[in-house]
């Protein structure tokens, strides 16, 4: 494609504007030219490394190394500068008819994902990445099955582009005792989706998604990799399971392996392809309280931080995406994995 | 405070979390660490300079210079780089039942603000920020003339971490012939906040400041200049008319003089409280069609780009900022204005 389209994404209801610049060429989607040099495998002032311990909060979750060696694997912990205090706090007086306030409580766990500082996730082997997301449902089925959070979400910052200052690679769990509007605005507009025609927006966004091809990246036997059509980010990446679900709580253990795999082969061909960007990664899940209906659909979703927002979006919610989704697919489909 | 606060944004619906980080101090707000050496006033390889005129489109409008000097102060022309075309174009067929496109047709011009390369809103005089008002103004009513359009915005980067790749100051303008969700929900919101109370939803949240007045940075006889409640972003700045107005066309004379003022002493406040940030500002005013309902009311919100979205925002909608509005509202007061 050469003009701009708008492109609606179904599950916001948002358009989108997919604006391919000419003057844009592959290399200049990457913001890798900023890049530090390569980070030792050992960083003594850093307080996720081993030996630093006592820098952070005792570990609820341990995934221990195996065969008797000593030291640990995997490690979360409580965040020490919470953004959500574990205590629920009483709601303090209204400051007027429109302040409204509370205790912002919840809670918020750093999950450390390897011992070795500069094992990014582009390096790691399949047992590395198999053990990244059984830690992730160890802790969402621990949190989730305390009673009292609504919403839970797990994600990943890489690199200062994406809002981290500590580079020793780590995810982060946060569950709150409120559904986010946003999140309740994605379940109406499913919601309504499946009302009107008996189907689950994001099976059918897979199965659109497969039957066009043009934007897939990888599939394996439970999961399908793409860019969507009215991707807001270039590079945007979605990973949805292939068997509808609608909390990540209810992944199998064959899905796991599998989401392992396809996340493994995603974030090394994103490293190729974009020069080893900067990245978030959320895994979108139903609202704790509505497992059970059947709109919902859980998936991982990847936005590398290859531009920035600007004042357009920031006023109107419709993102400028530069890079065509079906150029990105081809790019990424091209990588090494 | 020292604990966090959920606080509920009553223009968008979404709560926020105010978390103040004990580790952050203010000089800490600032990414300026990695600013640049000092631009020169002219820059021959810049394409917004005096003399490369011919590198860009013909003007659409031009702010001459006084007096009969030659040349230009204030020069808008169509961006070379559209992400919207001038054209109305054809809807393309669908490409499935979810994959809904349209050609991305529109305005979107660029204003450069001044002939002085490094002339940077902060270090510039009454007159030159009235002309810029003035040149705002006449730019939205010759594009709302034209009468295709449905919405309308006027907005500015500055900076690489505010988007922007032109050092050069300059704002833009797009029109679309579409009124975004984002745009169509805030309204809905402050069309229910009317029907519920009898008030304009922007009037009652500028009187409460004013009433609580930790949050006031400034104010003159026809604007209040302040960090909202519910502030999303650290410093986020709103400057609201007093008189209620839905559209920014029917700003008055006396308006116009009043918000260079407003605009150009927050700015230069920003510059000095915060080791001058880049930062958007966007013009918030009520889609074209909707002039003359009671519940829009136009104005200017300012965002810093002092802190990074991260996964959590990406998720959820809910912005975690880390410097409570009543603090920055206090650093801002006492810098040099």
């Amino acid at each position: 494609m050469s003009n701009p389209e708008f492109r609606l994404n179904p599950v916001t209801g948002e358009w989108v504007i997919i604006a391919p610049q000419r003057s844009l060429r592959p290399e200049e989607y990457s913001r890798a030219g900023r890049r530090r040099r390569p980070p030792p495998p050992l960083l003594k002032s850093c307080p996720f490394c081993p030996g630093n311990e006592h820098l952070t909060p005792p570990p609820v979750w341990e995934a221990p190394r195996p065969r008797g060696e000593k030291g640990w694997q995997i490690r979360a912990f409580p965040n020490k500068y919470p953004a959500l205090t574990p205590q629920p706090r009483p709601q303090g007086e209204p400051q007027g008819p429109l302040f409204l306030s509370a205790g912002a409580w919840g809670l918020h766990e750093v999950l450390v994902e390897t011992p070795i500082h500069n094992r990014f996730p582009a390096s790691r082997d399949a047992a590395e990445m198999a053990l990244l997301v059984r830690a992730y449902r160890e802790r969402f089925l621990a949190v989730r099955s305390q009673g009292w959070a609504r919403y839970l979400v797990i994600f990943k910052n890489q690199g200062a582009d994406a809002g981290t200052s500590i580079e020793h690679p780590h995810s982060q769990i946060m569950a709150t005792p409120l559904v986010p509007e946003t999140v309740r605005r994605r379940g109406a507009l499913a919601r309504r989706h499946l009302r009107r025609t008996g189907r689950c927006l994001h099976c059918q966004i897979a199965e659109e998604e497969m039957r066009d091809g043009a934007r897939i990246v990888y599939r394996n036997k439970s999961f399908v990799v793409f860019h969507p059509f009215a991707a807001a980010h270039p590079a945007e990446t979605w990973i949805v399971p292939l068997e509808h679900r609608s909390s990540f709580a209810h992944i199998s253990e064959a899905e796991e392996r599998r989401l392992a795999e396809a996340l493994g082969r995603t974030l090394r061909q994103l490293c190729h392809a974009f020069s080893d960007p900067d990245f978030n990664y959320v895994i979108h899940s139903a609202p704790l309280a509505e497992e059970g209906v059947p709109f919902h659909h859980w998936h991982l979703q990847l936005i590398p931080r290859l531009t920035r927002a600007a004042g357009f979006e920031l006023a109107s919610g419709v993102f400028i995406n530069v890079a065509p989704p079906e150029e990105t697919a081809e790019r990424m489909r091209q990588a090494p994995a």
